[in-house]
């Protein structure tokens, strides 16, 4: 791993730009923390460039609670070579979407699951590279979308001691048997009038979490309207989780 | 209405019996507030001395935020006068649910109407002869169940500000109706694993609300299971919307 960048955000975050062999990364830290700082993991759709804005405000807000952060690329996001199977799928996609037709599982499969089998061993990689840095500790979070990365990286990673995830993307049918199997406390965030989301899958996913501790929390609003207590919400449940 | 009793709850917390009429009731009040304190109804199913341990320890926990609360007895609960009708309903609820039949609505309706038909008055009522008193203030929440006092409360009495409902009981349908009609601010709390409660419906209430902000918080766990931390997202709920 290389830092490729360092500068301040205010004066309490230090917004590093890193690469990890050809990924792209960032990493957000508290500037002046006591003690080692737990990492959230921020989950995106991809592009994180694009996605800058509105991951250092996610970081400054993790970071006002003592908590790191970081980010790297999505499998075929960015600059990062295109991911050929993965825009096939999209395309078929936008297709069938256009056509008002229902979307069918092959497509789903076809479309997430390569960005999971991908994403989950440079996200495990990330963790190995950044947790030996100074001022990061454990234990760790995953925070955001893609779900189904999301609870990959629950089942196969034991350092992510809580996740907080989005649901607002699909749903591979294989995710769901993960989901029975992950156990670490859970807090999932539903927006309740996605347009693009299927709420009963969301609803149904939530069910089927192994987990003792998992809350849902569901709020009115489009797929971009998650209030911003939620970002509180979060901050408090890593907080009993993290510490 | 008429104070019959007062005591100090450790040093914060000044507790006051008192009658409206045949009704009791208690008051709870922050000791050291600067400000009148908002004021929050807190619903519960009746038996006011059975339930007082529990319902001490939410007003300590809102009276902690500043908040003051106080609760009356249902109609035909505690020492109250009995309900025939809806006495009458509950054993054929009882017949019903020890037959495994399904509970119909006319059963349903049988026996919460009548109680959301008296209480909800009775509940107006504490609020015109609670507001007026030294340290009190609007504006006003409604925490708790029976969901569907809670609901007709929210729908005809202005000064209810914010609501945060329990989806733990039966509904009847006109509350569906009802519901589609509030427009306030509300938290609803669900039990994921709750044995006696119909999650769809809960689910299908929340769904009709017309409120522009409305959160569901669903917890794994049973019907009296509520994790602590939902008392802290209850007083920041109301923190919000009584200040």
């Amino acid at each position: 791993m290389r830092f490729t960048s360092e500068h301040r955000l205010d004066d309490d975050v230090l917004e590093r730009g890193f690469t990890l062999g050809d990924i792209p990364g960032i990493l957000w830290t508290p500037a002046a923390a006591a003690a080692p700082a737990p990492l959230i993991l921020l989950g995106h759709p991809g592009g994180l460039h694009r996605m800058h804005p509105r991951l250092a405000a996610r970081a400054r807000h993790a970071a006002a609670e003592g908590f790191a952060a970081a980010a790297i690329e999505l499998p075929g996001g960015g600059d990062r070579p295109r991911f050929a199977a993965v825009e096939e799928a999209r395309a078929d996609l936008l297709r069938v979407l256009e056509a008002g037709e229902p979307v069918d599982d092959g497509i789903v499969d076809r479309l997430v699951l390569p960005l999971v089998d991908e994403a989950v061993p440079e996200l495990r990689d990330t963790l190995h590279a950044l947790l030996p840095l100074p001022g990061l500790g454990g234990p760790v979070g995953y925070s955001g979308g893609v779900i189904a990365i999301g609870v990959r990286l629950a089942l196969v990673e034991p350092r992510i001691s809580a996740a907080l995830l989005f649901a607002g993307s699909f749903v591979p049918r294989v995710t769901f048997e993960e989901a029975r199997r992950v156990t670490i406390p859970l807090q999932v965030l539903l927006q309740w009038d996605d347009e693009g989301n299927d709420r009963q899958m969301a609803l149904d996913l939530f069910d089927a979490f192994g987990s003792e501790e998992k809350t849902l929390h569901a709020n009115t609003g489009g797929h971009t309207g998650v209030p911003r207590f939620e970002g509180d919400d979060g901050n408090r449940f890593f907080a009993r989780h993290l510490r």
